[in-house]
């Protein structure tokens, strides 16, 4: 019976795009190494048509072998953290690779649009933008390996947010295979379409659950004419708050980063990456690295930029502050903050949260948890440090310096999150910011989410995809 | 039978908030009085609770009367274009005006965030923004009547949808009572919240029909320390194009309006409202209006405004410009495009469409439509104009003018609107960019609007709304 479904597939795709055998890691190891699954194949379709062939395949084999049904997984490069696109133990999941459909389709530059298929990797995508005068925004750590296709099937958000939005914002069309192996053709490039449901936007960010994107229809924007940053440092989360208000008020839309970075990231990045230089001298709580990029020139960002650091100081939102210089400057203020994580890393094991709070709260937030989790977990650390711009905290726990970080892991990890995620949840947040929910949250979330909104969700779910095909068991179990 | 159900509804929310008797023009007629129906009655709830106390009557009458069953239609300021606001001819229809659901909850300015209930007049949420220093971008033609939650029904489009999105991409999260009578409380402030399907999306733009929007938080920008505005003529919608995208790369973030009005659209502000006074002294086939705002001076926004155009007239983008030197000449200028739709009311009753088409063919659309149209019915006036920046014309038909207009009306407006249809489909564009559906273009939707969309959207209906209870007849007949 199996075979006879793997020969329907070689049939479709070709013996070189249906893997079986050897070592397919790649795509059943998550990325967080977090869940290794076993696939029944993995297939490697090369154009739409072959993606709507390959769900039909299934969902006929399904009708004929009911006691044996298979399901679908869609991959993109599978650098997501929430376990959400390897598949399970079972051996009945085909994981459907979009990695072979790469191609960017068409480039409007009136329209400020770009069509590319669900396989093209956001780096590519990022550099075919620029070759054609324009900025792609959305960037983040992965961005060499992930893919536009699981970019929107997770509504991935990076450090632009606060100014582009997620990458929801960034579509405007859609194609997409839905569980009925129909093609829906919704690339379009409109900026106002108001013709009936949000179809585009219920896709996004479910986690192939309702089907299979294949290809979408991006905005562009200008190119930006100069990009500066600045160091800030400041003493408590509360200053940085106003210093982000300060920062919009005088900056408005060409404010386009805003990270926080608590002392103790900082102090990782300092033991484990000692060539890399911080840009003031004098330590403090917590630090910022504000982006600002715009249309004027270098000189009017410049002075853009130092008149509102001057006008922190004076009132009180900022310690000091240095602006870059140069690009190579900028280049590497934001190399410190990518590398608290790689710095983490190497400090071994820890419990990473991405969660979101309402910006007015973070303060009030970060106090309560920092206490409550030292109170049970004594001598724990505490890497704080996010998107405070958007409201995105990495608020990730690290084992006490004297215990071992494995067994803290094992031993603490439910109990932490717990902590964190109830601390979420009084302060309005979420659990899940922009990350997903995948197979790691999908029994976490009921205690987070309304119940009338699950049952929504419920009823979607069972709505457009009645014989669960395409990845059960991720974002909603029904 | 009915005397039960509106006995039941007098309980809930007080005799004077049932309205049955009397003159009920305002809540049965729609705006563009094209359809007045008969509602069973209209009830005025003043808060969530009793919303769904309503809906909750609703059900239970239905389930006691199979036999006839009444609904719901959702009424914020009815000022709607496409008839989906007011009750049907039936008599079975409950309107639910939200009119008296009009409180600010909250305004959280670190959040930069405000939650408004449903029934808040367009304009005094803009107040409310403004006293607190911000901006609420959201602005249209009916914002003295219309209010939040119809704008959220109709994901409402307008003026500045080129810089800050449609109503969808302002709105960080809702309350909604569902067709089952529950509340669902996603009033977030979150700008990332990645735990399952974008239930936010599916309610904006469903035309009530999915359930009863009762509050959103929605997103404040900065007020902007500038705005100031050019007149441009030019020769021709290709030449309108390339000053289009040599003003969004000149201004980035700051073009935050960019409106086109054909000679013909002028020429009707110039007869009907002669006291207005026209920025340049020679007619072209085309004017644009340009605006710019920002955190710059007014001297800085100037100078680089000035820039732009000197270099649009350099270019070729341009024929002549004129810049606006204070905020008084700057609403004039908005004031001459607002009178578009005035003078043409003026003028007669004219076919009018909201159409929307990828940026780069609108040349070609037009070129092709006008063609078609004077094919079809020699000497027809053609009334073009819109936001050429997110690509939304209002092409509007005018009769001949030796025709009478309501004859011409009558007669032609099916065979007109097909001529332009077809040619918005040829392009890849949409029959309804900004309005909506409704009862309007409910029948006409499916001609336009592929088979697997349109399925989606029926499954999804039937799915939250099992009975049919909201708005039924709208956006999709199930």
């Amino acid at each position: 019976m199996e075979n006879s479904i793997i020969q329907q597939l070689i049939n479709c795709v070709g013996t070189t795009n249906v893997l079986i055998d050897g070592d397919l890691t790649t795509y059943e190891l998550d990325w967080r190494q977090r869940a290794r699954g076993k696939a029944m194949a993995i297939v490697r379709p090369k154009n739409t048509q072959e993606v709507a062939q390959i769900v039909k395949l299934c969902i006929d084999f399904n009708r004929a072998n009911p006691k044996q049904k298979i399901s679908i997984v869609p991959q993109g490069g599978n650098t997501g953290l929430v376990v959400g696109s390897t598949p399970d133990n079972s051996g009945t999941q085909i994981v459907i690779s979009l990695q072979r459909m790469n191609h960017v389709r068409h480039i409007d530059a009136p329209n400020a649009s770009i069509t590319v298929e669900a396989g093209c990797v956001l780096q590519s995508l990022q550099t075919r933008a620029e070759e054609s005068g324009f900025l792609f925004p959305l960037s983040l750590g992965a961005e060499g390996s992930c893919t536009i296709g699981g970019n929107l099937g997770t509504n991935a958000g990076g450090t632009q947010v606060l100014r582009y939005g997620n990458t929801r914002e960034l579509c405007l069309g859609l194609e997409v295979v839905t569980p009925d192996g129909e093609i829906w053709e919704g690339l379009t490039g409109l900026r106002k379409d108001n013709t009936g449901y949000d179809l585009r936007n219920l896709f996004i960010g479910s986690e192939g659950t309702l089907g299979i994107i294949t290809a979408a229809t991006m905005k562009l924007f200008p190119l930006p004419q100069s990009t500066i940053c600045a160091w800030v440092s400041v003493d408590n989360l509360n200053q940085a708050l106003r210093l982000l208000q300060l920062s919009q008020k005088h900056l408005g839309a060409g404010l386009t980063g805003f990270e926080m970075m608590g002392e103790f990231a900082l102090s990782l990045v300092r033991k484990h990456f000692s060539q890399l230089h911080m840009p003031l001298e004098k330590d403090s709580p917590y630090a910022v690295l504000v982006e600002y990029s715009g249309q004027e020139t270098e000189g009017q960002a410049h002075s853009q930029l130092e008149n509102l650091l001057e006008k922190a100081i004076e009132e009180g939102c900022a310690l000091d502050a240095v602006v870059t210089e140069n690009i190579s400057q900028t280049k590497s203020l934001w190399h410190i903050r990518e590398n608290i994580t790689f710095a983490q890393a190497q400090e071994g094991l820890n419990i990473k949260h991405d969660i979101s709070i309402p910006i007015s709260s973070i303060p009030a937030f970060v106090e309560r948890t920092d206490a409550e989790l030292l109170a049970n977990f004594p001598k724990v650390r505490i890497v704080n440090f996010g998107h405070l711009g958007d409201g995105n905290l990495h608020y990730n726990v690290q084992a006490p310096n004297d215990e071992d970080r494995e067994i803290f892991l094992i031993e603490k990890e439910a109990l932490v999150n717990s902590v964190v995620y109830e601390s979420v949840a009084f302060f309005g947040g979420s659990i899940s910011a922009e990350h997903g929910v995948g197979s790691l949250k999908v029994n976490t979330l009921p205690k987070y989410k309304s119940a009338v909104a699950l049952n929504m969700m419920r009823s979607i779910k069972r709505a457009l995809d009645s014989e669960n095909l395409m990845n059960p068991g991720r974002v909603i179990n029904i």
